[in-house]
């Protein structure tokens, strides 16, 4: 059994849709970042970067969501969301959801997140106004060389496409124009489709 | 046979000392920053991104540390430089390295790629100014929480070690203070004491 730390609308999307798509027994426990409960003395005895996504597990916690989507594969093989058995191939998995965590993520974040980063109101305004130009970049990339369609990875769905699906889903309140991304677009639209996603997304919105 | 695409002084080092320590056969060949050899059209075809390191493989071309480490690891099992019989232990690796691509290397980028995330030079300035301070949070929590010493997974010198060694080499040039890092500053000179570890710099520095 496990248990996922969450919060609405953030990264943790991705390891809560791929708990359901693995057929996980997991329960979940949302964090209200409003109250700022992700820095509570009882979440930050879960999780001390005071960030989500945390998941608990038998043998410990876990953080980071490129090592909990592979773990979670890894747990629950005959759900085949990753080519575990393929060095190669589980690079190339591991690869784009770097990319997303250390590239796309981040560029999102100077949004809202510019204090991390800085310490001037201007700066914060000059980063959340560069973001849409960036996210553009980051998904004009994904769009012209990642995204090998239908899925991320190809003919088979695996951990690279809820955590795509989790970072499109940022796109519209970044400004980023989806007409110019027909391919991310139609992988939103498929991902939508998926009865785990719809059972997550209605999980995460009661 | 591999090919590594690297640039003294980045992150590519950690990819470069695994190289080495897995026995792999490899060759390597130099970017040069300051020309701005990264964005050259030749370099582009290699790693569209414009950034190193990149591994050339029979299979194709590799990007991102995390996964080009986990790959390397991998392809080389009897090295024993990653838990991959164990998922728990594996997405443990996975998470320490993760948070090393996506906030440590992010935080540090900060003083001289300001220009990623904003356009003011009054912004780059501020982040500039911020990076001690994010730096020594990340590395406080990583002196505290995460390496478990000798090695950071503990006993096992795992593709952990090299990710650290490469950016924690980076503390000094971000004004942290080392003397209150003991556990890091011994995994420094520990890691420095490796044969592979001084052939690759001799190498890089050559």
């Amino acid at each position: 059994m496990f248990k996922l730390y969450y919060s609405p609308g953030s990264c943790a999307l991705a390891s809560h849709i791929t708990l359901e798509e693995a057929g996980a027994a997991y329960t979940t426990e949302r964090i209200d970042f409003k109250s700022n409960q992700q820095n509570s003395s009882e979440y930050l005895a879960v999780n001390s970067k005071g960030r989500v996504p945390a998941l608990v597990t038998d043998r410990g916690i876990l953080t980071e969501t490129p090592a909990m989507l592979a773990f979670i594969a890894q747990s629950f093989p005959q759900a085949k969301l990753a080519p575990s058995d393929d060095p190669f191939a589980f690079a190339q998995a591991q690869a784009f959801n770097s990319y997303l965590c250390s590239t796309v993520h981040v560029a999102h974040a100077h949004k809202g997140r510019g204090p991390r980063w800085a310490t001037e109101e201007s700066s914060f305004a000059d980063m959340k106004r560069k973001v849409p130009q960036t996210m553009a970049a980051c998904f004009a990339l994904i769009e012209r060389e990642m995204l090998k369609g239908p899925w991320v990875m190809g003919e088979q769905y695996t951990i690279c496409d809820p955590y795509l699906y989790t970072i499109s889903g940022w796109l519209e309140g970044d400004s980023v124009d989806l007409s110019k991304l027909p391919k991310v677009a139609d992988h939103r639209k498929r991902m939508s489709e998926r009865p785990a996603v719809q059972k997550v997304l209605a999980e995460e919105k009661a």
